[in-house]
């Protein structure tokens, strides 16, 4: 047998699938609360519909092959483009706007690094068919709140802020043409990583970007907080559109009490080619892990992955990096015990009734166990310890002929005789108290 | 893009997902009431991960390819080969008996059939530790009490039960060997669906089973109920002990009030070889679905693929035939309204107080919307209406003046000034009323 799962791969016994469904759990009570539908789509899906979004150089990252019907298929590295088709094959028939959600499994063959995984649950959410900035604020909030049903507040995570439409027209007003845009995307997104000699690289050889200057770019990013961007626009001939949306979103998540945690930060591009407007990043405040979430929005992906032609935006927020920072803050929370009670016998003539109290409680939702072997009450009370049980009942010849157990809080000490046929209620109350 | 998912894989629009999530909460509601405890391993193994169990045949059935870094490896086609893994990685440190239970999805590419899938979710427990009988009523319980929660009773689902210790003592009483004992599970395990020209060169030509007859083994397969087995085992040699686990999780099934969903049924055996005592399966009680459940008890399996030395059983449950049995019953629950609340404004200046009402509420765990663009009260209370939501807040200039707000009853078309600070409670009342 092979002793462990692949490199990059989980195992999750009960200790670490507690927390993961514990993360799972809130993911959908926030998006729930926002109106969103949960949707799934097949891990396994043709490969086409990764290389006709992202070209073929996304072949190297992925789990691809052949499959016996020698079809190329591929594990799904990102869930947009299962999105995008399943929107397509049914928009006629949805109201818009769709919010839908998903918590996703996704794979990337990644040469392997240090800790780095190969797999992560991402949480996904998409708001598709509305393209006002009120769907950029609900989208935003919906993170924010996510982070706040963990116990993470303002002080603990910053949202970093940007708009492609507006730093668009302002790279514009520096010289950068249409041909140099992704090419200057593409510096502002990797500043904070950047090496002195890359950065002198940038300053002394001719750049896809030009007639801008490396230093017109860092300019650019250097703008912080919507006053500066709103004066920085506002000389240009089109500025007042290309910040309206930026103003009305921040105004909207103002009115939500949300403000605290924005930052408007131009460093925000986020790599990827197809974001069209709004584009935002949630860190932890000390910026000591990788990005928690990630989004904006993508008006024209949608069509251009063959789908329908409708706004959109969303984000994801994967599992590993929040379980790490959830860790860190001391916010991971005790796995929950086992059962709630452990049923005991006294004597061999005790186990019928023992599996007959054991039924009835689990028939009422309370969690047991008994022990199938016959040992000492002592015993048996060691492992309903041993099971984290905070009560337990106990069968003897004496409460068989009165048709009673006797119940024990185990937290408490407390010991009392009781109905059987009201034992089920009795535990609910001691357990809800 | 491709249109499709590929052939054999599900995609999970909310109305498809929404019965998934029904089955998958009454699956961890019951695993949860009996102690176990959820775990999960990676959807993608090593290939050896299988075929050391159950040979190379298994290969032609499997998703399998050569990843990036040259490991042969496989989708999951079952869940006990890990199961196994993890187990005996912490066998040390885990408390017997281990009661665990996963959702995993598994995957097999079969030469597609008409409606025949290549994946499906299924639940797996097993409880692994414990060599007693008691463990075996435990699990066959647990198997049962799932279809209680779904709202089927025993005249809807029959639970086939055989022991492979008393199957095979007769088998050995009518001649069969130990070599030919494969053969002779492999006959009673196809006999209900063999053709009469099978059956009759059974009869006729050589078998392995010799020199027990095809007709030995039909009188064998033909035992119903405790009092024929224990009569056919009682003139054995060995017999009472070949019979007594059967007997003794009868008794405890039926001290927990479940012996009416029991049948005894000689003809169940499960194709797989590795099973060494109970044998159990679910089916709706017309026979017209395929099994809903089959499980038994395997204790020398861990052991076999290079695992710990310990007693297990445990039962598979997939989600497909389950969710066409709902169906077919009619048990199959509408999916939830997609929210409980909508947020209205009668005038845009109304709208930053809709979005704090909205907020304010959500934070109260209520499911709101609101609409993103400017449109008349009576087009957003439609809105309203097609989300399900059973609530409407409406915010105009007189509310705002008195920091109030609207609160309609959809439901009951009643209407109340509610102040903004006490709506939430007073939602939280109506949608429990």
């Amino acid at each position: 047998m092979t002793a462990k799962a692949l490199p990059g791969f989980r195992d999750f016994p009960p200790h670490d699938l507690a927390l993961r469904a514990y993360i799972f759990a809130a993911w959908r009570r926030v998006a729930t609360r926002y109106g969103f539908e949960e949707y799934d789509g097949p891990p396994l899906e043709p490969l086409d519909l990764y290389t006709s979004k992202s070209g073929d150089e996304i072949v190297g990252q992925l789990y691809n092959f052949v499959d016996k019907g020698d079809r190329p298929v591929a594990l799904r590295p990102e869930m947009t483009p299962t999105l995008a088709r399943m929107v397509a094959e049914r928009a006629n028939g949805l109201k818009k706007p769709i919010r839908w959600f998903s918590i996703p499994q996704l794979f990337r063959y990644e040469r392997q690094q240090r800790g780095r995984l190969r797999e992560h649950f991402q949480l996904n959410c998409d708001l598709i068919g509305e393209a006002g900035a009120l769907a950029d604020a609900e989208i935003i909030a919906l993170a924010i709140d996510v982070m706040r049903e963990f116990g993470l507040g303002a002080k603990d995570i910053r949202v970093r802020v940007s708009d492609r439409r507006a730093l668009t027209a302002l790279l514009q007003a520096r010289g950068v043409t249409a041909d140099g845009m992704y090419a200057a995307y593409q510096f502002i997104d990797k500043l904070e990583r950047m090496s002195p000699a890359d950065l002198e690289r940038h300053r002394t050889t001719p750049q896809p970007y030009a007639p801008a200057t490396a230093d017109d770019l860092i300019a650019v990013a250097g703008l912080r907080g919507l006053s500066q961007v709103e004066s920085a626009v506002a000389m240009l001939p089109d500025g007042a559109a290309a910040v309206a949306p930026l103003t009305e979103t921040l105004a909207a998540l103002d009115a939500m009490g949300l403000s605290d945690w924005i930052e408007i930060d131009f460093t925000i591009v986020r790599g990827l080619a197809y974001y069209t407007g709004t584009v935002f990043e949630l860190f932890d405040a000390g910026k000591t892990l990788r990005a928690i979430c990630g989004g904006g929005r993508y008006d024209t992906l949608l069509q251009s992955l063959g789908g329908v032609d409708l706004p959109a935006l969303g984000f994801g927020m994967g599992d590993v990096v929040l379980g790490e920072l959830l860790k860190d803050r001391g916010l991971r929370p005790e796995p929950p015990s086992a059962i709630d009670c452990f049923v005991a016998a006294v004597t061999p003539e005790d186990q019928p009734h023992v599996l007959r109290i054991a039924h009835q409680l689990r028939d009422a939702g309370i969690r047991v166990e008994y022990a199938f072997g016959q040992t000492a009450v002592g015993k048996q009370l060691k492992i309903a310890d041993a099971r984290g049980a905070r009560l337990a009942v106990v069968v003897g010849p004496d409460d068989r002929a009165t048709g009673t157990a006797q119940l024990k809080d185990l937290q408490g000490s407390t010991q009392e005789a009781v109905a059987i046929d009201a034992l089920a209620a009795r535990c609910h109350e001691l357990l809800a108290g």
